[in-house]
């Protein structure tokens, strides 16, 4: 393996996010096959690519209005960045071609080196990156999906948003980027940039999270890691990173069977779960265990308030809901004073005294859901001072009609609330059984996140991204006092 | 509380499932204003119920083509069931108006009783149950939904299925019960027998777990339990019942404040957590700790003969999803045997030799996504004798493109392939991410489990099923053997 460059500027890889122009080698114009070089060039297409795009395939031809070159050296201007979709075979080749022209990043979309575990496929990438380094070119990848800067307009997916962000997102998998970047996106969550490294021959997990560390754009850092090459420096750069910002880390491959996954998905070593747990809590990272939680936590971190305590008010609709709800924020360690009598005498003014509701923490509004009521009703928990934040649970596939007007009672009055609860107020929408209310669940959580609240699909998820949140603002203010 | 009465015959509460005919009382004709009389009156007619029905309002007129009798006592035929959504303070005098007309059940959707915790509603509470006793009736509830029994078109919510089939659910909670039908229903469950009973002041969980541990029509039993009201009966009305069939439960209300909330939403005594595990475990129930998990473990009780062993193989698309789904099933305690080197060679063959593939346990088989390719992959692996049991993972938002035509590539195989799979195979849809590919997986799921497949959307609730029914089986096994 080529040792890294080193690049000392202040944030050193800028340049990679930020190409002024774009070689797809590997564009077919053969519609009837699946081709990964025209997908990701009419990526770029779609997402407005600000500079140069010139797509590269041996045949010639046209394609969506640009002219293919057959080779990366017949192109008449400067190209700073090549995506290779071309077959594993032909990359020597190109990366010369790449060095000829003064290329400065290539990203190797292209499959088939050291995760083969063939000594054919480790001796590829070793000549790759050799070549690369001889010629001051930087590697990401190979296997991998690369970058999406939607600032920049790189990406990999046609379906991406076009708006900028702030989360940084670092993800070894290139499906588990695409799936990320789309599930963030349906819960509120914008990128500032994301890269997906595969089998990181040159560019690693750690020169990413270095560059985001000191990524001004970048507020919160975000990473699916499946091993590092060199634990030493990325233990080093963790703790930087978590001293400045919020660093969130799902590692995969910590049992013994999918480390040994790992190591043909990538060709990384997965280490020791214990070594990474006790690696992650000492840097200050937040741990989490799935890409679910991930981006639970991302979000509570995005749009809410660290809160001091652990004091929550839990309102919604439904008995059992509620017996359930309440056993979620207790599980997470959260608290749920009971209100005390004059609280409970406001709410019975507001709600009218109806048989089957609850008057006490969590508070039980099913079937008295019209938004002025509800509206009242929080506002007067809201201002109790014992209480720090809010879940306001909505499963609607526990009512039983029709639940669109109820819904919209719900939303409209949080909405209405809007500034004066959103940065410490979780809603849960569940909506798992009917197709209908899934259909009201997706534009009700668009219309929240655009208000500031962050949406969960269970009680469950929120509780725990609420207590993550709490965890990592203790372990700041520890670290900071 | 009055003790209950003893019906020896066996099934002894059949009759509460068979009613000829019902009253609703409390329908009102009054369509600009909630009324809960009128939707559970029309629930029973598009559940065609099979019975005769008759609307009950003191202000009398017609209502969906039916008279609405002033009082049940006017009623020139015999009731058998009457469903009371009066408001509580109307209830003395309505089973007292049952009593004469010789009513055998009622259902008391009403709430206010003692689960207000006052002495007023304990005081109500005593009185019907008291009255009901005397009289030979028998009470659901009061604070609940009731019953929904397919075959005889009992029912209380509108979108429930027709269909009947062989899972017996009890739920405490209203919105639990109606939750869980519908999700269960989307999922391919169908049910035997629900009761939806509240505060439970005459036929309780116990009563009920007897009946369904009898009933033929019932292969399976689940149930959501906030508490018991004779910790003694239940445990060995439970033992007998996980004798003959499998009982799986939920118990809401484990933490403090969540038992707290019981009290308030039931009235019922929650009990320690520890106590119920022990006491659930020993009588061979299987516990589970949420409504999703109690129908994850249902799906595959229904769908799948019970494993001997825990080898799995593991079918999927994406490297990184891969170590995700290797790393569920090991944490769940399933196997991942490697394939020895003919299996390999086989798939090899069957898939042709692509770079970034894994021909091994588990099989990523991203972009090898050809139906005839997937089919023969699949048998190969399913004929393997050291594997018992297939989970093929569909992550759909982790694609690249579109997914339709992806996806129905593996649905056609997984149908195709049919019988002789289905048994010990579960499909992993994952398809939080776009509103597309929600779609795609509801129809995916509907066609499977049509075709006998459980259906799960991560693999860790896959992997976490499988373990529990493996656990069932061998503790089955060390009873009997």
């Amino acid at each position: 393996m080529p040792s890294k460059n080193n690049y000392s500027d202040k944030p050193a890889l800028d340049y990679v996010f930020h190409p002024r122009s774009i070689v797809v080698a590997g564009v077919s114009t053969d519609t009837t096959r699946l081709n990964f070089g025209r997908i990701l060039l009419e990526s770029l297409i779609s997402a407005e690519f600000k500079g140069k795009i010139y797509p590269v395939n041996p045949s010639g031809d046209e394609v969506f209005g640009l002219k293919i070159y057959p080779s990366i050296k017949d192109i008449p201007q400067t190209v700073d960045y090549v995506i290779s979709a071309i077959p594993a075979q032909y990359t020597p080749q190109l990366i010369a071609d790449c060095a000829a022209k003064g290329v400065k990043v290539v990203h190797f979309f292209t499959a088939g080196f050291s995760e083969t575990g063939t000594e054919e496929g480790r001796q590829l990438e070793w000549q790759i990156a050799s070549t690369a380094r001889q010629n001051g070119i930087r590697i990401i990848g190979p296997n991998c999906m690369g970058v999406y800067c939607p600032k920049t307009g790189l990406t990999f997916c046609p379906d991406f948003p076009k708006e900028t962000g702030s989360v940084g997102y670092i993800a070894q998998s290139g499906g588990n980027s695409i799936y990320s970047v789309r599930e963030a996106a349906m819960r509120g969550i914008r990128f500032s940039k994301v890269v997906s490294y595969g089998n990181a021959c040159d560019l690693s997990e750690t020169d990413f999270l270095e560059y985001l560390s000191q990524d001004p754009e970048t507020k919160i850092i975000t990473a699916y890691i499946e091993g590092v090459k060199d634990g030493q420096r990325f233990s080093k750069v963790l703790r930087q990173a978590a001293r400045v910002k919020p660093v969130i880390i799902f590692k995969g491959g910590t049992t013994q069977i999918g480390a040994k996954t790992v190591a043909s998905h990538t060709s990384a070593i997965a280490g020791s779960e214990t070594i990474w747990r006790s690696l992650l809590r000492q840097a200050g990272a937040i741990q989490v265990d799935s890409l679910d939680e991930l981006f639970d936590v991302a979000l509570a971190v995005n749009y809410m308030s660290p809160p001091h305590g652990r004091n929550v008010a839990l309102i919604g609709l439904g008995g059992g809901a509620s017996v359930q709800a309440a056993d979620a924020c207790s599980n997470a360690g959260l608290a749920l004073p009971p209100f005390p009598l004059e609280i409970r005498q406001r709410l019975k003014d507001i709600i009218g005294l109806e048989a089957g509701n609850i008057f006490n923490n969590p508070l039980d509004l099913y079937h008295r859901n019209r938004q002025e009521i509800l509206e009242e009703a929080i506002k007067v928990i809201a201002n109790y001072e014992q209480i720090e934040l809010l879940i306001i649970h909505i499963p609607f596939d526990a009512l039983i009609i029709t639940p669109r007007w109820g819904a919209n009672q719900y939303i409209e009055a949080i909405i209405n609330l809007g500034e004066q609860i959103n940065k410490r107020t979780t809603i849960v929408l569940e909506f798992v059984a009917k197709t209908e209310s899934k259909q009201i669940a997706s534009e009700a959580q668009l219309t929240l996140y655009k208000a500031g609240f962050p949406v969960y699909p269970s009680v469950r998820r929120a509780a725990n991204a609420i207590s993550k949140l709490i965890q990592y603002h203790h372990w700041q203010q520890r670290q900071y006092s």
